[in-house]
């Protein structure tokens, strides 16, 4: 099932996509689908990030080979950072490219949809808690994360973290392709099976310190080829099963 | 003004400290104060977090003092880090040591509250944005922040943001005395004066990056002495002018 959020009319709410139409559900996704049985064509709305996460937690050097392109090593222990509520965007929403950089590169991610409030998951109740996945790009100021020890403001900014277009809530992550594309040339081709952790790894660690909410994201880290974005850029991350997350790049205001 | 949120009988508002009475104020205080006349003395509420932040920024080795005394040398520019809304907690609401930490460490802190949304805050405009100053503690496991390269878990788990008792409005943040005791007894002291950054530097620094929203918070970092807590102890941090936030450091059930 892929679940969307959506606004039309000033109205904003979460329905089933299902082919060409939305079937709009009651209230919100996280204690249960009620589909209602009015359907919108998907062309008439507006998509919206399809969760508004209270955290987004990320994964650096999770795809051995990114690490090594940048220079890293992969790390003994996942190397977690925070991006805030206010780094949100959703599908065909503009990335806006901060003052304070000159050299922000895409990302493309694998996001875990948290379905549940949850705190020290054990690894055989994992797929309790998880809603399901959505694509991401962790958009990265590359300039400022060199200079800065940490990653709040590189990796925090507003935009920097395009989510959607919909939850896909039957999924099993274990082995999906993970693309990027920038004006539709590829720059990004991995497997989530080359995950150094996996989606259970990674929700046992963060869960042993932080209760996590509905709504709350983690991103498992991307594969190599990672590179610039320019204003004007098309990025679009694709992820097999799920679907495209495209974002155009613009220039701040 | 002192604005002190609680909670008794099962509501939850927001109060003016008026001696050791609350007058309770209308709604929120972030679109203007709006006293009520109605009075409840202080000892018969629960004081809350004083705000619910949707993120909560820190900051890094910004007295040089505590810089040197875990080996940093100050930074060219402010390390700032996330700690999420699940790490916040009330004064008088215990620290839960964390299970996979044996080093957790107390931080006192000034914190500001930001009163507006805000973005690309001008110098001349911060003092606009900013509602007031509460106490922080930010509760630091410093094993694991040695260990871990970003320090999400290390500052980030539940618990690990106690903030209180209240957010003083009418402050002067240049030259306050800022304490922590430890069962009474003395292991911090020092002066917003020595802060490397000041209050002004980090809200334009941080808001060239991020939206800042209502009730979001910004540590301003902490001044030398800090030091080990065990299950048990009663920390507390005095800041000149607004008073002392109090937790008792619990075992983790």
């Amino acid at each position: 099932m892929r679940i969307a959020r959506f606004s039309l009319d000033g109205t904003v709410g979460f329905g089933v996509v299902d082919g060409d139409e939305l079937d709009i559900i009651r209230g919100h996704p996280f204690a249960g689908v009620e589909r209602t049985d009015r359907r919108i064509p998907l062309e008439k709305v507006r998509l919206l990030p399809p969760v508004l996460p209270s955290k987004v937690i990320g994964i650096g050097r999770n795809y051995a080979e990114h690490a090594r392109e940048l220079g890293n090593e992969v790390p003994d222990v996942p190397v977690a950072f925070l991006k805030p509520s206010t780094s949100v965007a959703g599908p065909g929403d503009p990335i806006a490219y901060p003052a304070f950089s000159s050299e922000v590169h895409h990302e493309a991610e694998l996001a875990v949809v948290i379905g549940r409030m949850c705190k020290e998951v054990p690894r055989a109740r994992v797929h309790e808690v998880v809603l399901g996945y959505t694509c991401a790009n962790d958009v990265t100021a590359r300039d400022v994360q060199r200079a800065e020890n940490q990653w709040s403001r590189a990796k925090g900014f507003d935009t920097s973290c395009p989510l959607g277009p919909w939850v896909e809530t039957e999924l099993d992550p274990a082995d999906l392709a993970v693309q990027c594309t920038v004006n539709g040339e590829q720059r990004q081709l991995g497997r989530t099976s080359e995950m150094v952790r996996s989606v259970e790894d990674l929700v046992v660690h963060l869960s042993e310190a932080m209760t996590l909410l509905p709504g709350d994201v983690v991103l498992t880290g991307t594969p190599a080829g990672v590179g610039p974005l320019h204003v004007g850029d098309e990025v679009a991350v694709t992820i097999e099963g799920i679907g495209t997350l495209t974002n155009k790049v613009i220039k701040r205001d």
